[in-house]
């Protein structure tokens, strides 16, 4: 299964003085794609919390390759590149829709956490089902 | 009792692109003072939370007189302008502190929520140290 | 012509401790509505630029009356509810799709400035065309 | 001249609903350190405007510790980890005041640009006594 890009249009309130877009907004959108690439897949959040599942974030990077300004649309990629027991790493790709040029890169990294026990958890183990189904949605390049 | 105003910096991040602050960071300049007035006033958030109590917002309007850009100092004023049974005003004050000159005006309304219960509830009768406190405080101009 | 309502997903770093989008995004997402409903006018932001306006916002107000969560979706209504020479009054709806309970109401008032010379200016003067479209999308009820 | 770490504490509308700071807002404060940082080396951001220079954000990176809670007071330090002709890498540290626990870590990656001319340019060259400072301020360890 492979879910779509999010189409998403940036807005004035998250232009800075530079005129572009600041960078602290590209963290967000990666979390509105990651949120839309789950409802994609049929694992929303809701579905995350009631099985008890955390997918903590623990770690980011993100590459500013060109700006993005007010009014701009975009379309951002979704990529599951690294999957483990307890952990998982997503990738994204920020490009205009109108040009194609690649805007920012980045990588979100997780960890799958018992929402009561607040430990680290196996997905595997404790919820197959989402295992097999990033599983299958893992990049293959 | 009268709490000492709210000094503080505009951020780079809150500003737009017509390089001044975004009109909907003061609303958070709002909250702010107003943590700090009630921490000052010796009776912080966490103090409301343990008693069960929300303060909750339910309405707010700003003025903006003129405008506050990167690396100005501000002096956030806080007054309580009306104490009700289950409700409150406060307004808000903010100055340039080098010029003096006044940046925008504000004012957001409260209610009081039993956090449990989920319903309004008389300040005076469950938390009636917490009343007397904002009488106090209460604007006399 | 009456633009149809924006339609939007409340998101994740939108929520704050309480459960409930933080009262300060509503501001923001005001403004994405009326951006949307400029656009769909046919009188996007960057021709107003070209023409050398800026459409300034000097107050606002809101009333919270019931709160939104992750993962809903809103529908923002905008109006013109006043059109004067130099300023003009928006007022917003924002209803949950699913329920069609309204969340919130509020209130934008701008003023028409010549970019350039900083100050105010008659609308109806130097961009007819612009108070024209105002005029004919002004909210009739 | 070793600045002091910026002081700050973590507000209400920095929560999200998980009951912690999301995590964007580090990005943010990652900012206002740095802004700190250079006000106390006499440099601050004026000051290289005036200059012509525009010291870009290219890259980040963030990782995740333990939680910082609304109402904590945290402590930001920063560190110039690497210093070449026309880039800069800068290291931040985030802890909990009263605890002293480590809460964040992260970098970012800077490119020093002609703001006018809009291409990189070598520090040493246009600005040699902002690159002597910066070179006096790097981290030793």
């Amino acid at each position: 299964m492979t879910p779509k890009p999010l189409i998403r249009k940036a807005n004035y309130y998250e232009t800075d003085q530079m005129g572009i877009i600041h960078h602290s907004n590209y963290i967000r959108w990666f979390e509105e794609a990651r949120v839309d690439f789950m409802e994609q897949a049929g694992f929303g959040y809701e579905k995350a919390v009631q099985a008890g599942l955390d997918i903590a974030l623990v770690g980011l990077s993100c590459e500013y390759r060109s700006m993005v300004r007010f009014g701009d649309t975009v379309e951002i990629k979704v990529y599951i590149t690294e999957l483990k027991n307890a952990r998982m790493s997503v990738s994204y790709e920020i490009k205009d829709v109108k040009t194609g040029d690649l805007r920012t890169t980045g990588e979100t990294k997780h960890c799958f956490f018992d929402s009561k026990k607040k430990r680290p958890v196996p997905l595997k183990k404790v919820l197959p089902e989402l295992y097999e189904l990033f599983e299958s949605m893992k990049n293959k390049d």
